[in-house]
């Protein structure tokens, strides 16, 4: 570029996204403008026509939100994406901010000043969130003002188009509920509420409820769309109908309709005086705006697909556990391969992450993985949402911790599995914090706990051995994970967060406890399980553990576990151990034999 | 009585109160009326003249509400109070109801008849309760009437007076904080919300904030009165001016407004048209009602006393610990005493209670019991909250468990503490279980945590090693101790109800988990404890123990300790040792002695 262009005017296309916004909201009389990291469907994964707010800071990570005043910009990104976001976004145009310790609205408080006018797009902002923006204008004495069209869609110009992946049926056999049952159910649940109709916005709801599957956006086999349920059962679909695969109208049957997504707005406007269900923490507030104007009576309650999606049938349950048996496969051949590999020092965090992947695709039924592949190297591994790049690539050294999260997309079940792996021999501090996580993650998998234990209840057992110690890790300790769906689905958590909901049998919820030293290494100890009957008290539930791969015994500090934990680990190598060596190589099998020997 | 006269008209006297209660309701047009156990402050004890439960009821429990209909009259009661109700209660007369499995306005909506008029006392509920009671109404299309004055006092002829205990100062020395500093503290908390005044409805809150202790209810030196308090840090404070002793006005100061009782209302008047902060789950509806009619807007916020008052002082953390060491001799002498005299098979349940009130009234500063001892033998045990009486009243017999929970009012701190006790040997199943609920004493007291972290997220380290053979307890681990004040406060408290109130350095907690065996044995051990910070790592917290007395090795199998729990309990009786022992006469020094061995 020389010096003369850089005194012309600048083009449109020469402008950074954040000039030509400001432009634009100057245009539309706006003094500011909300870009959330989140689509009208608030998933976590996007389709790239629904990048924005990767568009206009280059932030890439899974949740933030940016603020757009007419002299700042800020980006509220948590914990997780501190030190991604900085290397990503320009400080220069936008300070950063922690999403939760200084949350968007709160900030918004104090910088937007009397008269101001702030707009949002009412697609992507739910009842919650536009409550929560509406306190703070109107602390800040500033207007909030719902855009009809968003002013960032105006003037992205290179807007890639919406996502029109094929929507398949999700067949009996895995799903082990037909659609017209689940939709019985559902509307068992509003008929007693005395609710006409719910609105689902939630994809993966939709996806279980009429048994469908699709691709619209990365690592979770979703098809995008809206639904109403109706309290006689039936169910309008709105949806692009090229996503339709052939053969798909007979799966769903007459009870569901099918329809343009620009019907959903018509469709609303038919419930004028009926009760309808909404999800505030889910729906785009658009809907709400939209059923307020036909003076429909809103009832606002959960997604009603949640829980009984949550509770995953024999056959989801079968499928897991048939899914997890291939995963354990690539990950015993992975970690052997490892082994064989890492201690020379030759390997690189992409390379690992490659040669996993690879060892996922031997195996049947699988569809790709269900989230970008954690692979941190000593200090990398301290970052916990690190994704690996050309730039960052490290090897894995002698002496250092590896940490691995990584999980498959297969037709039968989802998989999420972190191993934390010492390379070479590691010092004492890594085994003895290595040891207190696994402490954790024993404590958790072990517990056993009355009808009625919530996950919030039970988080303190996979880090009392850590607290013990001063030593904590800030994140939450296990997520609900879906059945070919979501590798994070609610309402089903264990958290330091008060959760009201219940642990019942069928829910599949991670178990990863984690310890992370920033600059020095990253500790994390991951299976999946599902709650389950204790089978020997009425009442009291207990869990199955789904995931099948050694906890490396290097890493770990045998004379700081007690009995009942070296039972644990004993019993569960050996389960691993006879499950999985039939199906492995003999050099595997003989490596797997010496990785879960008793200790 | 003669036939004669029961063909007559009954006379007023000679009526159930029921029968009186239900004609005056018949005169006012009124089809039913709500009695809660509570008080104008919805304190746990009230005084003989708000006794209106018991009088109606028979019931003489802390906690129940009754509901009387015209052809029906409902008691509630928790699952602590079945039993004791059964036996107190007619049952010709009222159906007993479980409080929390199906609350008053769940079977009022079922109860009532369209165009039913219940009515209500606004003085003796809160704002939220009237809203439960509303919306039974308005789900049964009754109509809920605030009653002027009280029905049942109308017809309550032998109603007690109010009660006229002289109000005192709380010194200095023992409160550690001047009466100007709390008030400065709270006007700060108001002035920033931009609250113009706070209503007080807790005699507790009142007591706290301005240095004063009374006696107008059992166990609690709580001087009844409401209060406000102002954004300029001056107080109204409503009291009867028969309580106040000589000198009270001088420790008052000029800041400090008394006024009759009466002026009330009008005080409230006077707020007209500024913000008035009311804690809805504790005020009175009546006072609500009248700032409505006042046209002054409400904060809905919890009582600003709560917190301040629950972070203890230097001063009352020093009080606490010297009233915690004369109720250890006290318990030291009670269980030598007991040790010497219940294998024999000669000491009942009110005897051995009886003896421990004369040892906690041989240590100074002592005022009396801070709630009703439970001494329960054998299955008495089992029952939560039991009081002995004399039909009830057992032996304790060798081979059973004895379950002691009491606690003294000293003026410079509140004890709260219960022991378990094998009489003579007891049997396997007895020590193992004793020893399960041990170990969850013992995880909880021992237990370091991050700031921030709630009682909720504590509360399974108790129950953890009773969930893992399927056993349990059906109250709260802990619960909120006040200083020379409310044996029960909160807001902290450890439970499995989720509580988003994070433990702070100064709360004082009990430790109490149990296990109950219905017809069998009672077991629990509870000991007070402080939140301190951990001395070691920055941010982390611990509890220090304030209770001093043995637990009982004859009733804990000692090999089912893991080495942590041996040495905590070892180091615990070491200090409970080398703390009491210069204190106590040499047959108690030599029975603690053996108590207190290493194991």
């Amino acid at each position: 570029m020389t010096q003369t262009s850089q005194l012309d005017h600048t083009t449109a296309a020469e402008r950074t996204p954040l000039a030509a916004l400001r432009d634009e909201l100057a245009r539309r009389g706006l003094t500011g403008f909300v870009v959330p990291r989140g689509d009208e469907h608030q998933g976590e994964y996007v389709p790239p026509s629904a990048m924005r707010l990767a568009w206009l800071t280059g932030f890439s990570g899974s949740a933030g939100v940016a603020v757009v005043l007419t002299q700042r910009a800020a980006l509220f990104i948590d914990g997780r994406y501190t030190l991604q976001a900085a290397a990503e976004v320009d400080s220069q145009q936008f300070s950063l901010h922690h999403l939760v310790d200084e949350p968007p609205h709160v900030w918004l408080a104090r910088a937007l000043g009397e008269g101001a006018r702030l707009g949002y797009d009412p697609w992507l902002h739910t009842p919650n969130g536009v409550e929560h923006l509406r306190e703070a204008c109107a602390k800040a004495g500033a207007e909030l003002v719902a855009c009809a069209d968003n002013p960032l869609d105006a003037v992205w110009l290179d807007r890639p188009a919406p996502p029109l992946a094929p929507v398949v049926p999700h067949p009996l056999d895995l799903s082990g509920r037909t659609a017209s049952d689940k939709r019985a159910e559902i509307a068992a649940l509003l008929t007693a509420d005395k609710v006409a109709a719910a609105v689902l916005s939630a994809p993966d709801s939709i996806a279980w409820l009429l048994n469908l599957r699709g691709g619209d956006v990365p690592f979770t086999p979703l098809p995008l769309s809206f639904a109403l349920i109706h309290a006689d059962a039936s169910v309008d679909l709105f949806i692009d109908p090229r996503k339709l695969s052939p053969g798909l109208r007979g799966h769903l049957g007459d009870t569901v309709r099918l329809a343009e997504p620009a019907e959903f707005g018509p469709a609303l406007d038919r419930l004028a005086g009926k009760l309808v269900r909404l999800d505030p923490a889910g729906a785009p507030a658009w809907v709400l705006d939209r059923l307020t104007a036909a003076q429909a009576p809103i009832q606002r309650a959960a997604d009603p697909c949640l829980l009984p999606k949550a509770c995953k049938t024999a056959a989801e349950l079968d499928g897991s556990r048939a899914a997890h048996l291939r995963d354990g496969v690539a990950l015993a051949k992975f970690l052997c391969w490892l082994d064989a590999h890492a201690a020379g020092g030759a390997v690189t965090e992409i390379a690992a992450s490659d040669q996993l992947e690879v060892f996922r695709q031997q195996g049947i039924l699988y569809r790709g993985p269900s989230f970008p592949t954690i692979s941190g190297a000593g200090p990398n591994g301290a970052i916990v949402h690190y994704r690996s790049t050309p730039e960052t690539d490290r090897l894995l050294e002698p002496g250092q911790l590896y940490l691995v999260d990584s999980g498959g997309q297969y037709l039968d079940g989802t998989t999420d599995v972190t191993r934390t792996i010492a390379i070479g021999a590691v010092g004492d501090e890594e085994k003895r914090r290595f040891t207190l996580v696994l402490k954790g993650h024993v404590a958790l998998a072990a517990a056993r706990f009355p009808a009625g234990t919530t996950g919030s209840q039970l988080d303190c057992l996979a880090r009392r051995a850590l607290w013990a110690e001063g030593l904590d890790y800030d994140h939450g300790t296990g997520h609900g994970v879906g059945s070919y769906l979501s590798v994070h689905e609610g309402p089903q958590r264990v958290s330091k967060t008060p959760s009201p909901q219940a642990l019942l049998p069928g829910m599949i919820l991670s178990d990863e406890p984690g310890y992370y030293k920033t600059g020095g290494y990253g500790i994390r100890i991951e299976n999946l399980v599902v709650v389950t009957d204790d089978g020997i008290t009425p009442g009291f539930r207990a869990f199955e553990v789904l995931t099948l791969a050694p906890i490396d015994l290097a890493a770990t500090e045998v004379g700081l576990l007690d009995a009942v934990e070296r039972d644990w680990l004993n019993a569960y190598h050996r389960r691993v151990r006879d499950t999985l060596t039939p199906l492995l190589d003999a050099t595997t099998a003989q490596w797997l034999e010496k990785a879960t020997r008793e200790v």
